[in-house]
């Protein structure tokens, strides 16, 4: 039986991965007293006059909804709320398994952007945090953007900042390994969707000077034709020379390649192009942009993928489940950029030897979400 | 210590009545590799194609979105999302302590009716069932309309119809304690909000004859000044004899009350104004129209309210639990009146031999659940 059979009979078996407890057992009348009507209207009426104390009496303590309106679900692109449903799940699952939040899987049945932010507003003052998942860019941008404007708890699209936050903890140790410094490699990406375009960001942020864009069309430069406002704009901060061509072209001479993009879109011979101790992060998820051991034939040093059948997991759930524990605990309304590169280094110095075949902390390393947790107060 | 501040202290205790669990453990990467990526995958694509199929795959089997807009919260009024929440936890406490559901609270940042409308219908994929809770009249009726309209899974107003059901469920014990039929009775309700036109909708169908609707201006009748549309309707439909006048005239000969209105409405001078053998149920919460003591007192034969510490618990726990583990167990799309009136009766015959001091099961009796659930099928 593959892994995808066995997924299906394991999903069919639970139906649900997650389930509702009680903290609490109801007894008898008096517990039922308490905890329902008619105790609870004396914390109701405290609670809607004093709003701020939601989390001292209440889920909002602990909750972090999962959100999805399924238009990018992995790699698999726009498969609808129910394709994104078992993802959801999943990611409270492992929300619970290692940070003990208790978040609850919403998926909509709405792709329309200024409908999803409306939704997730209306549905927002019961939750203590807002994890975005799985919506396609450009829109992904404008969502983020409203939701941090419009709510006074954390939203995070972890598509972005969770994956972009990974990236930067295996790069720093990747680098470390081969000896070279953020600000003198040449790195390529391709892909400039939810998780492209805040992996950018972050190496921009964290000192890089040489990045090249690249999607499906090749590289992109100022002025290409067909460049949409979005792209026209990431041309502008990316690509120094303003070279143009193919990924093949991109990736000669390049020290990292990150792929987040769709499967199979890097052969061999592309990696045979890049410098020597070259290291290339093929990220896409199921199917990566080029398999693991296929790269390191091909030259790659240093080989990551999103795999847990491989070593070198680049993987947000080294990310989101601490990112959240320390919002929560600290009551922090906003996460920012430098809390990422700090949770980022936090997540890097967790390995205590970094080699080609551990750059990054597995999951299942002690230490993991507290040492990301740490970096959100 | 009083009961009050009882529920305070243990609500900052837990800081949430309900938790997440997962249902499988993560042990090490395989485990992984099946409950998310890249296992989850396969699951997620065999589930977009077959969306019939989610109940068999994901959390949707079993779960209860409770939602609240906080504008009728108890008998406490428009308190809003904070003072509906720790309200929703605890039913959602109830729905996994009695029926094994696994409930999850929503409350909503919004209190227009159209919006709530597209909130729910937009969070409503991942979900089994939709509980609404403490919605104001009358929008609460439009809402429950459009949305049984645009769900394929059964929405329940909770306040409408497990009130209703529960109150038949106590009326038909009641009458046959005093050996009156239903259509002998003369019947007044206090309070035209959810509760109560739901209850007269189902006193209706069930065969009464002869029902008073009052509301804090006294009977309702046809004409009446400043009466709204949704008044008009109902006199038409009640007082058949159209009488005028206040709630004591109302009560006047009366052999039946049910309040569902507000606190400290009902004097013992009214009560003593009923027939014989008067039925007297007070359902006001926290905070019955009358105290079941002293109704008593003043001539009552059956009294009941919705408080815990009296006998005769009228409270909608005994129905909601039960309606939904029907509803999922048998995929049923809507719960129709029918159904509410045999799960009434099914409720009713688990008293095998009622008297004024036991006419409704309690909560923590055996079978409550599974008699309910039967009905809905």
């Amino acid at each position: 039986m593959n892994i995808d059979q066995e997924a299906l009979k394991l999903h069919k078996k639970l139906k649900g991965k997650i389930a509702i407890v009680p903290r609490i057992k109801i007894k008898n009348s008096h517990d039922l007293s308490l905890v329902y009507t008619p105790g609870v209207a004396a914390v109701s009426q405290y609670l809607s006059k004093n709003k701020a104390q939601l989390t001292d009496y209440t889920i909002k303590n602990n909750t972090v909804a999962v959100i999805s309106d399924g238009s990018a679900v992995l790699g698999l692109g726009n498969i609808g709320p129910e394709g994104a449903l078992p993802v959801m799940e999943g990611k409270c699952l492992l929300f619970k398994n290692f940070a003990d939040i208790d978040a609850f899987p919403i998926v909509l049945s709405t792709q329309d952007p200024d409908e999803i932010i409306k939704t997730v507003v209306a549905i927002a003052p019961g939750f203590g945090g807002i994890n975005l998942e799985d919506i396609s860019a450009p829109k992904c941008f404008y969502i983020e953007e409203a939701l941090k404007k419009q709510l006074d708890i954390p939203v995070i699209h972890d598509d972005q900042w969770g994956t972009a936050t990974v990236t930067l903890a295996a790069l720093i140790n990747s680098l470390k390994v081969i000896g070279k410094k953020i600000d003198q490699v040449k790195i390529v990406i391709l892909g400039v969707g939810a998780a492209g375009s805040a992996i950018l960001k972050i190496l921009d942020a964290f000192g890089a000077k040489n990045i090249l864009l690249c999607d499906r069309q090749g590289i992109i430069y100022k002025g290409r034709k067909n460049n949409t406002p979005y792209k026209e704009k990431l041309a502008s901060i990316t690509n120094p020379t303003q070279e143009k061509g193919d990924l093949s072209l991109a990736m000669k001479n390049a020290d990292v390649f990150i792929g987040v993009s769709g499967p199979c879109l890097v052969t061999g011979a592309m990696v045979s192009l890049m410098n020597k101790l070259a290291i290339v992060f093929a990220l896409a998820n199921p199917q990566p942009e080029i398999m693991p051991d296929e790269a390191k034939k091909a030259g790659a040093y240093i080989s990551a993928s999103g795999r847990s059948d491989f070593p070198n997991q680049v993987n947000n759930a080294l990310v989101f489940p601490g990112v959240f524990r320390g919002a929560l605990d600290n009551k922090i309304k906003e996460i920012t950029l430098s809390m990422f590169i700090k949770a980022a280094q936090n997540l890097a110095s967790l390995v205590k030897n970094p080699n080609p075949e551990k750059i990054i902390p597995s999951i299942f390393d002690k230490g993991v979400v507290s040492a990301v947790a740490k970096a959100v107060i």
